[in-house]
């Protein structure tokens, strides 16, 4: 197939780029750079060293022998250029990973609120134009998020996209099926909540073939193919806004650090390897949905687990401290919940455990990297609201935090 | 109180401009001039001559001895000019608007839809954005729309924003109240189900108080204040794209143009008069949700009607023929629509019917500025997919349309 990987220069894209380009796939990765920019703005690098996406392609031709292409287009800035690159291209899919991913970040200030949702909703929309204006039959598949639910978990399973609910009418009680309810907790959330908006728009009005596929926190780092070759590594973000709190910990831990949990960590997520994720994408992949069908939802997770025993997990490993720090987002501070990825088991996915992939991870990056570790970028100092902003104390390592253990 | 009026200028914007004025609060137009603007590139006008803003507010000032405020200010694109006259001029309440309004233009082509998606987005987004960072506790009034429910209508009364469902959960059945499911049927309509997460989200973050009004087909033109000066009228638009469906019926028939009904005519839509809409932003002020609530949601109508009755009864006044035409709106044929609007007759609402006003209309708007209608402008050719617009013929009037009565 020919596929674009849109976003395919970042942390999900571009194993996922490698993944497929390995299964002989034409791969074209579009992508803005901006979350290279991001890193510039904030001062933080990823903690492994990362090549240009030039580069990458450059060492992945030389490893592999296979072509992967790069265009810099900006999805949410440049829609006519997007339009006639799918005009002239025609992939069979395009993936799209071009959003911007972090929720602490979408939270910084009033400028990273507004750049979110300008950015993500104006992309994905440009996108599902692009593919009407062109007549582009392409199965559409994107990465969206768990924590679209967010406060609308109430301890039940968390189905794969839709409800049914029963309606009262004046003939009786009738069925409707509709879109899980989200309830997002974010700003970033809330952009992946307006996209499902889109898609279902899309898929009814034009017939677009949608798979929407809900995240959970993604952890690790490599993948069979970047471990192919030092410069094939994939980015490992550590710092508040980027790194997600699985390898945040593992960062933390390799530069004996205090695990920071914040609030009570009662907070339960769900989880994936990145090894997961590419292949529930080419899972994803084999399973477009029909012209005309519902957009296809997946839950694209393995594990569930409260963020205080990730901690003390890491922490028994590692022999690490745990620091309960006040929480900068505005959250119930302790939920459930539970999901159901039957859809990915069926399609044969067979999980990584957090048993099996965490020690490989302290050992090979975060250790490996730790002397690249800034220290100061460690903490999550986004705070959801100025209530919030005013409890997180924005001291320097040592006085910023309560250790208990 | 001191109220900004976001898109003061337009037809729903002026006259409760004028009517809140006339009530003795200081108001505060801000509009970026839009609506004039897609005048220019549609190349239609105002059936009734519609004098610049500027002028309307010295008109309005020589007869009420009231001053309206003007500021040339884009939401969506001026951000930073919006946080700032937000935080120098802290207004009581925030009327919005601001937004791109007509479902066909919406749809006219690729520029369109994103055009109306970004700005429509943004300007919202900014707005709740920019209220958040100034601290501004001022009381948010969104016009909504009906529309938001499109394919979700079953039958049932749709209620005033929230549904409760119940969701099996290990523990047993939990009740868990939602925003009322939308399945918008344009992308303009998508744009206000889009609205409704953002308001939900800041709303629950943040503490901003939102009263979200949803709007039916607005008819008639002017309302009491406008009445008062020639050059204080309202905006009446006949044309394809912004005329809504009742008016474009009157200056259909003031003009003996067949009135063009497009597929069954068993739509089934929500109605209210202008004077009625701005009677009901003055309720929903003084109605203010607090701080910490839920977003207040009102629907804002007084009757439903299928199209065809409404044709019939504009054609038994007129002596109008009625023109059957394809649909170029991709929808249901037929629907039932019964609507809730318990919370505007509870505050004091009298609603003016169709069958007082309408008479009314037809002589004192449609028949006067007759002359001013071009009749190539009157056809609605903006279709929802291709597959319509190779349906819709797009030759001149006679052609194009298949008289039945």
């Amino acid at each position: 197939m020919k596929i674009a990987v849109l976003g395919g220069d970042g942390f999900c894209g571009w194993p996922t780029s490698l993944h497929l380009s390995n299964l002989g796939h034409e791969i074209h990765i579009i992508d803005n750079l901006s979350r290279r920019w991001i890193d510039t703005e904030l001062g933080v690098q990823s903690l492994t060293p990362m090549d240009s996406i030039q580069e990458r392609c450059r060492i992945w031709k030389e490893t592999s022998g296979e072509q992967i292409h790069f265009h810099l287009i900006d999805l949410a800035k440049e829609y006519y250029r997007l339009r006639d690159w799918l005009s002239e291209n025609r992939p069979d899919a395009v993936i799209h990973f071009a959003e911007q991913r972090a929720a602490p970040y979408s939270m910084i200030s009033d400028r990273h609120k507004i750049y979110t949702v300008d950015n993500n909703i104006n992309a994905t929309h440009n996108l599902l134009v692009a593919m009407v204006e062109t007549g582009l039959d392409a199965h559409l598949v994107h990465l969206g998020t768990m924590g679209v639910y967010g406060y609308s978990t109430v301890g039940a399973p968390i189905p794969e996209g839709y409800l049914d609910v029963s309606i009262d009418t004046p003939g009786g009680s009738k069925g409707m099926e509709i879109l899980y309810p989200t309830r997002p907790g974010s700003v970033y959330h809330m952009t992946k909540s307006l996209d499902q908006i889109l898609f279902q728009f899309y898929a009814q009005n034009d017939g677009v073939r949608v798979t929407d596929l809900h995240q959970g926190i993604v952890w690790g780092t490599n993948t069979d193919q970047t471990k192919r070759h030092p410069q094939l590594v994939n980015r490992f973000d550590y710092d508040g806004d980027y790194g997600t709190v699985l390898n945040r910990f593992l960062a933390q831990a390799a530069i004996d650090y205090p695990l920071t949990v914040h609030g009570t960590g009662g907070q339960t997520r769900a989880f994936i390897h990145i090894q997961d994720t590419v292949r529930c994408i080419e899972l994803a992949l084999k399973d477009a949905p029909a012209k005309g069908e519902r957009v296809k939802i997946f839950n694209q997770m393995t594990e569930t687990h409260r963020v205080r025993d990730l901690a003390e997990l890491v922490a028994k490993m590692t022999g690490a401290r745990i620091a309960y720090l006040p929480n900068p987002r505005k959250e119930a501070p302790e939920n459930e919940l539970i999901v159901k990825n039957d859809n990915f088991l069926g399609l044969g996915l067979d999980p990584i455990t957090l048993q099996e992939g965490l020690l490989e991870e302290v050992v090979e990056i975060a250790k490996k990297f730790a002397h690249r570790v800034d220290r100061k970028r460690v903490p999550c100092v986004s705070a959801w609201t100025r209530d919030l902003a005013s409890r997180v104390e924005r001291d320097p390592e040592g006085k910023r935090l309560k250790s208990v253990s």
